[in-house]
């Protein structure tokens, strides 16, 4: 059966060694939403161009949200990333935002969980940035898209 | 119109200028869910018992991720808490693990961010520590349940 | 004579003890600047509008690098800020970009520190983002213009 | 023309991916200076000996600064620095102090941000440190001496 | 009995309401040793005046890690300290170091963890330096000396 | 006659040069204790399974206070571990909580520090957790037990 690597056989948690693993190129994809009004998405939108950019700021913060994922995550192996992107985009079908985050490393684990710590992150900052004009806003969605690198190879979510 | 308070009047992003704002006891509760499979779920309220406690875990990164909010979201007050609580509880409806955390302080900002940053560093934790056994996990529903405290007064969200 | 508070009598460095100041509203103000070439000054001055935001991402670096300060500097003492702003514009006639930040508190200790770090993260940003076009670049007159509040009162520097 | 590498080809800011680049020795050499009045100097210069070693706390500042760059850049890649020194010595012909850092890696990108940012932090710590006898000090001069390694070679500043 | 406040009634860890207790001065006082072989301490001794003050940098390491306390302590609350000193001595009866770390704030918890972390780091600084040299080194008899403040009062550690 | 590494020929604090030391496979043990009284250590165990999971928390705390060593020590390289386990048991004999780390690292330098640092960083969670219970608790004997890897070979501490 199944088992959660990150305890040991007396059901101790650890940090899972690594240190045989090969080094190797890694990528993963992270995605997710913060669903809101119609009204509160344009004065986003409208904001890009004149008022201050919520977007802008939001994306820095995963960037550097994905920094900082071994200090947040207990268990998670610290890693030197080598590129991390964020994109947000106003969907006037959620209506909301929705982020993609995309992180590589060159090392012995993976970075799916850089990629959802990006996410949140600038999902977080965008509530941040705009809860003054709503508080009902809702973080969504946050999953992983794609992985690839390491033994266990790539993974694409089903959609 | 409503205005976004953290750009100035020139549209910069700023840290709002709360200085003037009386010192009073704030609360914020928020909420959120990890979805998975059936299996998967077992294996977590299972654990709990014997072969580690994911739940535990990720409470104790909620927390500490409360304590870290303001180094996370660029414009956020540094403030210092004084309750953090975050309770995580296997619900078979979800199937899932459902995350709630409260945070309260005495000062001159409120503390939504560091509810919705705990139940957020949670997630990402529960996501973590099951990932090798199911990828496809989503993170959703992140909300911020109740405000109190403050000039803009209580806040409780609709349900 | 004028004596270094940062030792003790037998000069030891220490965190002044400022237990016993009372709590009051204070300001600083410190600014600087980033020399280099009027091509490179054109590129950042032209990408605000369309290739990019160099000024942008410097101002939030700022604002995060003041909430740092007492983790950079060894005997700074930790407070929560109620107010930060960067601001960054482009002067053609240094040729370069001017950089001032604000910060306010309401506690013991001045934030005349967090106002100097806040222009030096802004300025080493804009470093950052640059230096591929040009290394030659230097930060410069990094300076306190203004502080008030405390026992000590109001200090305006000289032009 | 030259183009800003910290943003995509749409403008957005993003870490730049350096995952197919080599892992190479890498050495940066940055500068400043700290001025300030003849008298202040003295005090510091005479510190050395008997009351309090500005320089010493400045320099272990400078160093654990040079650690902390990827979290205060936002761009910045993190890396694992394989050495870092700081020099600072007294200068009455400026007068003030004048601060030095070498910082090498073995990786992917450089470490001229590093460097930079050892000189910035022992900067501003000797102006926290000697703050109460001269807020009229000024940090200046902080540039890029040298670097050497990676693709784009060898960079020395001309004087 | 006595109850483990860190745990709420069904036994789950929680950051401790302190909500309503009141602001007050508070006081602690730690103190612990390093040991080593009378070689070793030596070396520190002579190398104070000459070649390197362990003492001195392990001193800073100390005042810095007392801010870094609610960052390693998971269910520490934060709180902005306002004085820190760290002292260390060579003791040739042991043979080894001493060191002691008083720490203020005024403020609604104590500060024993601030004072426990400043030594504890302090000791780890001094044999990080020192451990090249001597790799037998032992950290030994950390304890709380005295607190004061708050509701519980004073304490004092009987020897 | 053994040499201080940390310091340069003029006794100057600085990160030492590894960029020339191979990449190697690295280990290190340390352990530690803390005394209590019998009806504290009782409260401890007997919360393992009911009222709250004190070594649960504080091994959590260890490992990440491993993550933070270089951050904590000012002359401590940074590098990625690739391994961290905790542990710790009730030991009535002490009577007492002992605490065994075990760090690894595939790198330039050693993973001693990490080893020492998540040791005392679990002491000190446990005292923390406990201390409303009993203040005169005392965390002693920390020390290395071992380490592998690297130029410096084989280290046992005898006992």
């Amino acid at each position: 059966m199944a088992e959660l690597t990150h305890f040991d056989a007396e059901g101790r948690a650890h940090m899972v060694d690594v240190s045989d693993k090969p080094v190797t190129s890694r990528i993963a994809v992270a995605s997710g939403a913060v669903l809101m009004s119609a009204e509160t998405l344009a004065l986003i939108a409208e904001g890009r161009a004149a008022k201050g950019d919520v977007l802008g700021v939001a994306r820095l913060a995963g960037i550097m949200g994905a920094k900082k994922t071994s200090d947040l995550i207990p268990l998670c192996h610290p890693l030197p990333v080598t590129k991390v992107s964020v994109d947000l985009s106003c969907d006037a079908a959620l209506p909301g935002v929705r982020i993609t985050a995309t992180v590589k490393t060159t090392g012995q684990t993976g970075v799916e969980m850089e990629a959802l710590t990006a996410v949140s992150t600038a999902a977080l900052t965008v509530y941040d940035m705009v809860k003054a004009v709503e508080k009902s806003m809702v973080i969504t969605e946050i999953r992983l898209d794609l992985k690839d690198g390491g033994k266990s190879g790539r993974y694409e979510a089903k959609r």
